[in-house]
């Protein structure tokens, strides 16, 4: 049977094919001979599984597309502090040519525009690292993201240096106010390279679910990025990547994403699907028209908007009985189901923290939780814990270990885990038989 | 036991509670008054509960706060178009006070600005509404996100009007500009009512959590805002909330968020929390200083930020089993659990799609799926009629009806539906009664 | 006979009277219903002559007009340094009606702007002036440069305060800064007041004509303005009364001028003529645009452009004999013509304070001698000074007391002041009867 | 006798040498590391005499001093259409480095800052003009301001390169939006070269008089620039010379003026004189603090502002006689004085054209008048004219030609001229013998 996925991404392909308005970059030679009709998706899954349609193994220089996974690799190699002492995080209203310094130290105000790329690709390699050096770091970091080799299309990056105007104008003007402390020219020639590395909407998509999986890639399982700089890569985004239509964008479509000028557009929505379009004409932005106009669709079909309410959860507390056992001890069995969160969390230590003298035995059944992070863990093994300080015996049916714990957790020295309901029955709770059936019915 | 919520929110408020930067606001007296060392916090789960620390029934003016809900009011009373026709949604990288219009139609950049926030009050009640009519609008709309009546101060209203300069000023440009078309000294007067507002972080925590949980009050069950609505406020909230920190903001807590010149601060974390503190001394950007800071704290402890990925899941789909029947069909049984958005949903059907003639009878076992999207819920139901086009016999086992199939499903109607593993035995798959113990054994 | 300038005046209306575009200001009624035939032009003289041609007699509203004599009636009354306190002098690129306050202080950049003006028209009558008070000064101050009683027209500011949310808006945004410290609604009121005060061409060319002699109306003869303060407004005219256009306006036209949205326009030459026209179509700016295009017109056909240098001028030094008198004394005599300032007092100073040890009497003859400034005068003063400190005999004739030299002048004890040649050769310089015809002769 | 000039500059420098505010230049290392007790001042009059003080011969780098000079080269090379395609004149508040460029097309504002005085000399020999021949362009043309062969200062030039990364942004910039179309770097090292040029005080007092002369070097005679490019360039360096404190500057010392950051400083009293002072220490405007200092105290001193009403000058008219002559007809004499510019032409004209049926003979004595300007020398022409057309007999009493007519005046065709009162009184103007000694005496 074929899937319905691919169907649906060529029905959204059609309904934006003759969508002509925009046009080609015209700034860059090779950019500007793109072939205008060219038309391609890419959805990536978080296990790597691509679903595309169109031209998705056209190849095309990633351009500006390249900012975000460049500031990540820089945050990795250089830190947090060292980077944002360069770079400032804030949105601005003007177009992305322009400088947008801050007024007084002269730092670029986020890394989404070029002063700040520019600014970023110098810091690679750490002072005094050379032309050949930053483009290996940035095509071997580009490539990590997109689980397979990348190359830099020579033929493009000449044509660019030819009308670089613009890009020299910038590197010498943070040259000028020290921002930028390597020669100038260096610079935007290594800044050009990366413009110049080639993807096709196939390797876009795998970049854009490292993002959107934490930074680790689906395909390769490397982490390229460590949750915290992905994080601060995706907040980037949210608010700089869209550039003066950053606010249209994140309410109409409502995923972090970033374009590029010839023609790519890749967006990310974190813990669900890396996505990525190519058509080369372009609107006033320099944002890909039907790109947009593909992403505006997909969110409201897909229900992609991070800003959508999850739907309403059934609770993660499946069920929540007593028992009275052999030896007349009172045993609370308290199943949960799901992913747990904080709110989860709180859900449970509510109900298993509200006064409960009666109880002599209190056990968890997580069989059926699915996910737990890890502040959510905290807050269960807190509350355990409690219960242990009451003096109450704390059995945990867990056999997948979804808690993490063992005999020799020291928060929880005292907690008793099985793998089963059997197992559950044989801790002498006696009496528990009792109600084994109906336990094993209701849990069935 | 006590729960630990509440000890932790008690720590993280003693932790600020000796920072002193910061002023109150001086412009107006109320405010210039408020007693410096107060300080709360509360958070609101989906389902109303509340944890709160600190001065948490003080009561104070609800200042720029009001912004976000009464521009959700506005739009589910006149559409988004009549709306957005008026105010952008772009954020500014200048100061609160600032004019921030459109330098070519006037109109003001986003609702979050005092010109945004001025020109949405105004389209209250529709032309010609009178001040009563708007500040009731206000009041009772204000109400249903708190789920209590909040009220009018008429004093610091009063006091608030003799220093609203800057308020009169912006109100007179817009009216000037024709973005405002009513009198300008009403809409201010409507506008510093509806900043007049008094609330409790309480119900902050609750106006948030409506917003986390879709639009839903979670403690009166009403809905206030429409999804699509709901989404739009957030949206906005997050690039235009905190002014011309919004980047900052957004790498480091994550969370959508909006603070008033009283010390008031309050952020959403959509699906799982509403929260807000207050303090009354202010940074340079207006924001309390310690309601920041503990933003800040709670967000990396507690995992808040909107780019968090989420923990790797299991896989949605627990169990995949073949057996022959009694008739010699190849019966497939497919068990899923958790949440299903897309992600899930395009496992599922990845799986269900792949070619596979030898099976004749395919059940899906929807028990422990405890939420399914819309679009994830369309994904299933498209990809369980392409097996029915193949001429596989399909069953459903979803005794709490997760799918919402009913025998009349136009798009599934040969599907069986059946609520236990025994009515699935008791369909005439002969000779499935033989791998009966077998199944019931895996899935309980 | 008939003088050419009534002709040429004429024909340079009829030149531009069928220039139609432009459109009459839209935001006030009486405005906008201004005749957008009506057109006149009206040049003063210093000695308060007026050629005029077209509606000279029609009445209209002052409106920006009256900035730069207001700000001269401040200057005067309260001094510069507190009117330099609040409004600054520094030009802005923006339209007039933006507020183009100092980023940092909330000083309106320059007067001319309304900013300015209604900040300039706040302070006149001191704290605490009442409307009607102000309005008197206005009213009054007006009349002086205009050398007639000018009334303001009730019903156009009763028109104007209708629409006058722009002004509003500007006096509570100064108001929020502390730059306006009275009420701002009463302000604004005031401040229309002015700007509906009626003129007619004539009137205007009179107060120009004031501005270009000094201070001192032409009409009456009253000083209205001190030169330090007329130079102020000058020099504040000059790089700030034609808002965004000033750069244009001073290379192609060259004199310091101001429009209003009337249709009116004034300009000023100075030491030469104050210059009016009337035309109600106004341009982009809000400048009249035949009034402009007059503007350049006469700018070219009479040379009036401030940077215009002057023609090159004959040498001051008229006439340098020497004669051998009586007594054998050498007798030298430099006879000055023209208008002496600073460059003209250098050329004598050097003649007369070359070495020249020969010369016993030293006669100065200033019978030619038209006008001296101070700076010259004190020049020349201090050479002659200077001869008799080395014991020359210094003889002035000076019959109409053009060096304002007494037998008192302390800075010339000893030199000899004498009203004709006649007393000159009766001074007792022997022998200079010799060359008695021979000196008449030259200077006759 | 010693002149009191020098000693009044000495006075002056004096006063300011222990002023030791402000910082050399700290981004060209030969401005780093100039001396900064270097002071000096020179005046030049406009017959080319030259008043200094302090360190007059000492070279420094002309730097931004070079571009009005360069503008006026440009605009005598290609015509005003061309460059002002290219540049505007429209000053701006920004800081000399910045862009300001139009936000539009992407043209600088003005010719002062960089950005346009780049543009400038981009235009300068033309498309396709190479480095060294702009360069000699450069040095040629500043050279016939001085009245001296100037130089390039080849280490200054190579000093300035090093660190040219703004002016190599900017050109590039430009570049970018097609205003500059050669290479930019070559434009910024042709750029660099003029700012290199070494000049003195005395050189730069020189040019100075060059532009108050109306573009005739006071020491070659020869012209360099047209009147109205001169009027061009001054109107230019009055709105934009002095960058973003030019309204303060055109109030407070009122002449057009340009500072370099070499420390030097010019400034042009049209009419008068050209001044330039050197002192390398700048303030944050990047203009010599002691200089700027010296130029207030000389405008206060000596009267220079060009919004100086002149002194109230004696008419222009200084006799007006009638007579009748032998023949019986009645002779009228007016006999004029001074410079004569517009208004002293319009003065003379009502005079002469008041309806004055009696007179038969009109004789104008032109011999104390020392200048008239074109437009006054039409306007007497035509009052002349008209007097003919109305049958009455004209003389001109002209011994120096002053009017400029003669015998073949198409204009006059008529008019009588004569070279003294002898020869008007040999006219057969009968009887006129009677009131000749009257007459002489008169105008003796």
């Amino acid at each position: 049977m074929r899937s319905p996925i691919p169907d649906f991404l060529d029905a959204t392909l059609e309904r934006h094919r003759y969508d002509l308005s925009g046009a080609t970059a015209d700034y860059i030679p090779d950019l500007a001979a793109a072939d205008p009709t060219k038309l391609a998706i890419c959805i990536s899954t978080l296990d790597g599984v691509e679903y595309d349609s169109g031209d998705a193994d056209f190849e095309f220089s990633i351009q500006s597309m390249s900012k975000p996974f460049i500031y990540g690799i820089a945050l990795e190699a250089l830190g947090l502090p060292a980077v944002l002492d360069k770079v400032g995080v804030e949105p601005t209203g003007e177009a992305f040519n322009e400088l947008s310094l801050d007024k007084t130290s002269g730092k670029p105000l986020n890394p989404m525009i070029n002063a700040g790329a520019l600014t970023v690709h110098s810091l690679l390699g750490g002072e005094g690292a050379t032309l050949a050096e930053r483009t290996e770091i940035v095509r071997a970091g580009l490539s990590r993201f997109a689980g397979r080799q990348l190359r830099v299309d020579e033929h493009i990056a000449a044509g660019e240096l030819q009308e670089a105007y613009r890009n020299i104008a910038i590197a010498n003007m943070l040259r000028s106010y020290g921002v930028i402390t390597d020669d100038p020219d260096e610079v935007v020639r290594g800044y050009i390279n990366q413009c110049s590395v080639l993807v096709r909407v196939k390797d876009l998509a795998i970049m854009a679910a490292t993002l959107a999986g934490g930074g680790t890639n689906p395909l390769t399982g490397e982490r390229v990025l460590s949750p915290r700089v992905n994080r601060q890569v995706l907040g980037v985004m949210m608010t700089c990547g869209m550039y003066d239509a950053a606010g249209d964008w994140m309410t109409e479509v409502g995923v972090p994403a970033k374009s590029g000028v010839s023609g790519g557009l890749f967006g990310v929505l974190p813990g669900q699907l890396g996505m990525a379009t190519f058509s080369p004409r372009l609107d006033k932005h320099g944002t890909s028209v039907r790109g947009a106009k593909i992403f505006r669709s997909l969110s409201a079909d897909l229900g992609l908007h991070i800003m959508n309410a999850p739907e309403p959860a059934r609770s993660i507390i499946r069920r929540d009985r007593r028992f009275v056992d052999a030896k007349g001890d009172m045993v609370r069995i308290v199943s949960l189901q799901g992913a747990i969160q904080w709110a989860g969390a709180e859900n449970v230590m509510r109900e298993i923290t509200a006064p409960d003298e009666a109880v002599d035995v209190f056990a968890l059944d997580m069989r059926r939780v699915y996910s737990i992070n890890e502040v959510a863990r905290r807050m269960v093994v807190e509350a355990l814990r409690r219960l242990e300080d009451e003096g109450k015996r704390v059995v945990l049916l867990d056999p997948e270990n979804a808690m993490g714990c063992s005999g020799q957790d020291s928060a929880l020295p005292d907690v008793e885990i099985v793998d089963s309901p059997k197992e559950l029955r044989d801790l002498d709770l006696r009496g528990l038989r009792r109600v084994r059936d109906d336990f094993a019915d209701q849990t069935s």
